[in-house]
């Protein structure tokens, strides 16, 4: 494997404030596994699916009406257009993996198409050019012109990075020219009502060194806080991130994805400028997001109305609404914040959201999506997002969403998911990520070479065997996950201590020789995990996880006489862990329970006084891994549940 | 006392399926205690601050556009006309009680207003004739023309029957003229996507006695359930009721104030028709609710998100929707049913959501109401209605909402409350709701009067004193409410025995003298109630009630080391009320409970197997009634807490 310098979504080579580097896209392969399965899902189906939805949804002929080639009225939402972004963001990471004609034809289509639709001073806006050309830039609070161009960005940094091709980045910079001579230093002082652009931009400068690219991020940043900005629907300010200074920032508050995307932005901005202030805001946020409004899954968001986090404490299972496209934005921060930081915490969060919170969203068959993702169904309607729905309660995966920002949002992060396993310093390599993989990396100069074999995270045995090594020592970190006790690590076949450093990781420094074998062995008993006694809606419940993979209970795997809404879990009892070839094949755990039968049938409220007559029955409770759950039709389902009290 | 044969909002004397039958309105006069204070401030400020209102957020300033009398723009929803309509009900009711001049002259140059803007053809509807003439009925799934011209027709029955005032009437009748001529039989089969218009119609129908006005009741009706609406915002036919024929509905669902208009109107279509294919869904409909989706306070709709019921058991504290105009529009509905079958457990609903879920929203000055209803205020941040807020949070009771549809439903309601408090059957009276009035009646002609004296909900002592009775004998008929476990009765001051009929009321049969005292005590210990182990959002916990109020703590009333997210009740304490002057009088009760210190400070999950560490002191917290909250502004507030277990 030569290593060839491409990076990849994020490139901090150069960036003044991180101590772990990203590795170059073509760097690391995942070579089989959980998440080879995944990649070659997307790749075989999604993206394929994604072009032929783009197609049906209307936004590729939006496109085309707006260059010309076609008659007609603009379809959907008018951010349209970054629904074909990411999905050409997607096709490029993949194509940068391996080629593929088919894609290849499909992409070079489209990328003709956005050439074409581009105007000659560089505007690129299909709702506006078809709907209401004489109101671009005039309404920077709800257009998402600047939220569209971000993603047209992202792209074209693919698309350069991974397969060398500049189509997308000569239209992305003609835009960014447009943008900056309208809202750059002396340009009009306003900034886009989502979030998107700033991140985009901070990464354009890492590729082209061009300052005005940075400044372009900081100014849309600086402008963010006026609270001026008029919110969508009545929710005022907090909606659009314009209800504070970014820098004055101390709750993760309004619509989640804009909130998400933007601490991105800030983060990125903080890599390259090192203000102190940012980061400081960066950790009160993260701190308060992960310690009042994070679900178990990794997910959140925890009010429908405003797609919003909701106050601390506010978890609830049912009524969550934890888009998938917030915790994409969760990763892709907290990716920037291992970057900057090189602690566990963030690679930790980054896993659990990944499992949990991002994988539950597509279907087993890679052609269907959750955009909103519950941890529990009540009583066997799922209930979508308002905007995307004809009945507001489904009992299917949908195949596209009106307002389809979730499905290529999942589709970029699987093609470009050997981009976020590992990181390199001077020192060494950390692996955060476990995956089969080969990484190709440099070590002073010096190239090294190692190939990670694990069936993670079904399996905790994770080897890593040096294939190639200079003569200098260098260190092996590996990410001992806080869910783990106690891990166990040998060297060769030997075991060697395993003290963790203060950053959560746990390095192993020697003079590499091709052939050593690290292996770490992360024991994946299922536990059962309890809830902030602050969590009212979680309150005598408890939910069962094991390794990574938060598991729930799907009514359709229970015996015939079990409700879910009567059942408690024994919590005292041995756990069975089964691998079934149910779901794709996976792992179920059975779960020892009890079914309750009460007098409480007809009401929902009594004196305490007068006491709850049930009788109760042992049985034998079937979990699955949250992410696989809704695969078999939207039956009952639940992540927490009671515990039987003795 | 002389009778006068005055209606009041519903006047079921000749209707085919009732069992029990209301009294005039001028029969009952509420003469002092709880609610003489409500009303007299909904008379003195309340209604006077809600015409300032009207004119203030240019409700009235449409219709003087409308009527030629101003030139500008239609403002505000398009249903602004209803808040008029309303208003003009509730000055209506309370001119019925009591002549006013201010008020009088306030509602007389509003009357002309309409009758002005009234078009030739009968039409009436401020923002059609401003905004979009052409468009009028164009659009009846959002276009509320068919809701306003409810609201008109109830106000219209108020002032013919209060005050004898046929001016609205005639605007209301030439409305709905024109509305049977385009919509009756021969007409085009759609109907209103807010329903309204169809329990106005059957009362106007008991008024005029023209089978038209019954007949288009039944007609809009029977057209619902089509699944032809688009919805509002993507929230589909549901949000309309026009998911599911009438007579096949078996569950409460969508926009909790147009199920529950909708309910009220069919339940009016029953008492006229007696089709016992509407009886019966309305059994199934009330059994869902109530078994399923109802909150403590009587307060309904689960969701903000399509202000709307939720899943079964789908009943959170701090996300609950819970909007005034649902409760009130419950009252409505359980009124109706009451009337229709003579069971207590109407009534007992009435109560409650009358002291709690409705009363909870006018601030006890008078002058600013509570949209959203919630049980639990977290971290001293109510969420309002997001279509009505600029930062979706608020420390105070507004003084008037965007959607006002609120504030003047509670003015409707507290102007004619007398309306509800008994009905008469062949054989005598009974007392449903319990307040210091005095009552005129007829048993077989007889005349009789009773007057009730009471400091209920203060006091649960209620004395019935006989003033004025025929020489027959006649029943007196009390509810004993479900929440009373032992009530005692005396006659002249001697306990009799009070057996309760299967209805749930206790009857009294005899040839009243005048000074005749039935007494009846109603123990008003203060119980904690607990939830139907189904509802996960308040497992664990209990709530404070005494008498029909429910109870809730705020955190301004608890010691100062109390945070209200960690506190626990002691359920094994004596409890003790005191009568304060606090908050206009209330009775508070003080709980015995412990303030939690533990090490969850920093994370929201953890293993089952880790500890947790925590010490606990005991501490004295001090509860308020439910209905009183956020009267000095809005703090940390919750009704459910967690009991501690010992």
């Amino acid at each position: 494997m030569t290593i060839e310098n491409k990076a990849g979504p994020v490139d901090n080579q150069h960036s003044k404030q991180s101590v772990l580097f990203t590795l170059p896209y073509t760097a690391v392969h995942i070579t089989g596994g959980f998440w080879a399965g995944y990649q070659q899902t997307n790749r075989d189906v999604s993206l394929v699916h994604g072009f032929a939805m783009l197609e049906e949804a209307g936004n590729l002929r939006n496109m085309r009406i707006a260059a010309g080639l076609e008659i007609g009225e603009f379809a959907g939402y008018l951010f349209a257009d970054s629904d074909i972004y990411k999905w050409l963001e997607a096709v490029g990471w993949e194509l940068g993996r391996r080629a593929d004609a088919a894609l290849q034809k499909m992409a070079d289509e489209t990328i003709t198409l956005i050439e074409q639709t581009q105007r000659d001073d560089g505007y690129l806006d299909s709702y506006f050019q078809i709907a209401a050309p004489q109101k671009r830039w005039t309404d920077l609070d709800h257009g998402h012109e600047l939220y569209c161009a971000g993603h047209l960005i992202q792209a074209a940094i693919a698309w350069q990075r991974a397969v060398d091709d500049a189509r997308l980045l000569r239209v992305a910079l003609k835009f960014v020219d447009h943008i900056e001579a309208l809202f750059g230093r002396n340009g009009r002082a306003e900034t886009c009502g989502h979030p998107e652009i700033e991140t985009a931009l901070v990464e354009l400068y890492r590729l082209t060194g061009d300052k005005r690219h940075l400044e372009l991020a900081q100014l849309f940043i600086d402008r963010r806080g006026r609270n001026t900005m008029r919110g969508h629907a009545g929710y005022g300010a907090v909606y659009q991130q314009d209800h504070v200074p970014v820098r004055e920032a101390v709750e993760v508050a309004g619509h989640a994805v804009r909130q998400l995307y933007l601490t991105t932005g800030v983060t990125d901005l903080y890599m390259e400028s090192g203000e102190q202030a940012l980061l400081d805001a960066l950790h009160c946020l993260w701190a308060d997001m992960t310690e009042r409004k994070l679900f178990l899954t990794g997910g959140v968001g925890s009010r429908f109305d405003g797609e919003a986090f909701g106050g601390p404490y506010e978890l609830p299972s049912d009524t969550c609404y934890c888009e998938t496209c917030a915790a994409i934005a969760s990763l892709m921060w907290n990716w920037r914040m291992l970057l900057v930081t090189g602690q566990r915490q963030y690679a930790d969060l980054f896993e659990r959201t990944l499992y949990n919170g991002v994988l539950s969203s597509p279907g087993l068959d890679g052609a269907c999506y959750l955009y909103v993702n519950p941890l529990q169904v009540r009583n066997g309607r799922y209930v979508r997002a308002s905007a995307d729905t004809g009945t507001g309660e489904e009992r299917l995966r949908p195949a596209w969403h009106n307002c389809a920002c979730c499905p290529p949002n999942v589709m970029r992060l699987l093609a470009s998911l050997s981009h976020y396993l590992a990181t390199v310093n001077a020192t060494g390599i950390q692996i955060h990520q476990f995956a089969a993989a080969q990484l190709a990396f440099a070590v002073q100069g010096e190239p090294a070479q190692i190939h990670m074999q694990t069936d993670y995270p079904w399996d905790g045995r994770v080897s890593l065997t040096v294939t190639e090594s200079g003569a200098l020592p260098w260190s092996l970190s590996l990410r001992i996950p806080e869910w783990c006790a106690a891990a166990a690590v040998s060297l060769n076949g030997r075991d060697i201590p395993s003290p963790l450093a203060a950053n959560g990781y746990l390095t192993v420094t020697r003079s590499w020789q091709a052939g050593d074998v690290l292996q770490l062995d992360l024991p994946l008993e299922p536990t059962f995990t309890v809830p902030n006694p602050r969590i009212d809606a979680l309150r005598g419940c408890v939910a069962l996880q094991r390794g990574p993979l938060v598991y729930c209970f799907e009514s359709r795997d229970q015996p015939d006489e079990v409700n879910l809404l009567d059942v408690q879990l024994l919590t005292e009892e041995p756990l069975s862990v089964t691998a079934v070839s149910l779901l794709g094949g996976i792992r179920t755990i059975s779960v020892p329970g009890r079914m309750i039968t009460s007098d409480w049938q007809n009401s929902l409220y009594r004196p305490l006084t007068k006491p709850t007559q049930m009788t109760s029955r042992q049985v034998q409770l079937t979990a699955v891994p949250y992410f696989a759950w809704g695969n078999r039709g939207m039956e009952s389902m639940r992540v927490w549940v009671p515990q039987a009290t003795q």
